[in-house]
């Protein structure tokens, strides 16, 4: 399959929480206009997005919402479940391994993990957080292929450096540290301080 | 100023943090080359992003540390405090409300808001999460700046709407919504769903 850019996986993602809705209200099939319109985006975007994977919809019919649903949640590896681990278990890490909207879409919290001697024992939402002692060993046992992270800035590399030791190759990371993986890992990172400065520089410089 | 891409912020902001942390080990200057290793790019790179803004350093000698923080800091807005509301107060709400990293960074967060009964009148960290009900009037009176915006997908375009009605300029959604702002309004997404869609997609593509 030819590389396709991280944009274009965003905007399928998008589409496909569109479909769900449209499908929860009982449509059958939509055009590439209004698939447009819910992703701020133009038709011939969304026909060049979805003709990367296919030929889907018939002119002037649009496309059927049950099939491209099924056919995007195919392309996005969303047919089947994913083992996730959540190191960190501070308020973000907490909140996020409670957060029902992983299980809903496939995502589910195999295993939660701290160092913090007072968070290790906690129950979250049927997990109980382990020591981060045997990280390691336990991604393994657990078979988590995907990690986030939400630790301490100075804690994150070394963190990250575990979970790929243990066979992780998708991670999130929460962290404010600027982190380095191997080419066969994919990092994606959410920092929220980073977001709020580039709102700050918008404010100062409109 | 001419037009900064996204993109540039971004990395300003993460080179503030190395100068930072460098400032914090008592380090005087640093290379391009150095703070390029920090934030994953090349020497070539800080140099561009930084002339953008001015005259910085001197060849050979690095650039001072104290002088490029004090600099980036004004460039990004961050020489005085920001003023932010938090509309929603679930988990990921609750959690952001007592995240001291805001603080640190100056964004104070005056204000938390929901429309759940359950949660009106709660203790967040020295704040009292406020009813919703009066949001356009208490944010103009918190004379708040930029808002969070944590509250489920559909109820997320009618709170946008009104936070920009009261004269936010500047908003950061965690909820999976597609919001529509004018284009007065910067709207930055943090869409965790999104996120991990992506790993799933390199996971099953790799």
């Amino acid at each position: 399959m030819k590389r396709i850019a991280d944009s274009t996986v965003r905007r399928l993602s998008l589409y496909l929480r569109f479909l769900e809705a449209f499908e929860r209200e009982g449509r059958a099939t939509i055009s590439s206009g209004e698939l447009a319109t819910s992703g701020g985006t133009t038709s011939a975007q969304v026909r060049k997005d979805l003709s990367s994977f296919g030929s889907f919809g018939k002119r002037g019919m649009g496309y059927s919402i049950r099939e491209l649903t099924v056919a995007i949640r195919e392309i996005l590896g969303l047919a089947h479940d994913w083992r996730v681990v959540i190191v960190g278990a501070g308020k973000i890490g907490a909140a996020l391994a409670q957060y029902a909207g992983f299980r809903d879409r496939g995502f589910h919290v195999v295993g939660v993990f701290d160092s913090d001697p007072r968070r290790i024992g906690l129950a979250l939402d049927g997990l109980t957080v382990a020591d981060a002692a045997t990280l390691e060993a336990d991604v393994r046992q657990l078979q988590a292929e995907m990690a986030v992270i939400a630790v301490p800035a100075d804690a994150a590399q070394s963190v990250v450096d575990r979970v790929v030791m243990a066979g992780i190759h998708a991670i999130l990371d929460f962290s404010t540290a600027s982190i380095a993986v191997p080419p066969t890992v994919t990092l994606r990172t959410m920092n929220v301080a980073v977001e709020l400065e580039i709102l700050s520089f918008a404010l100062t410089n409109r």
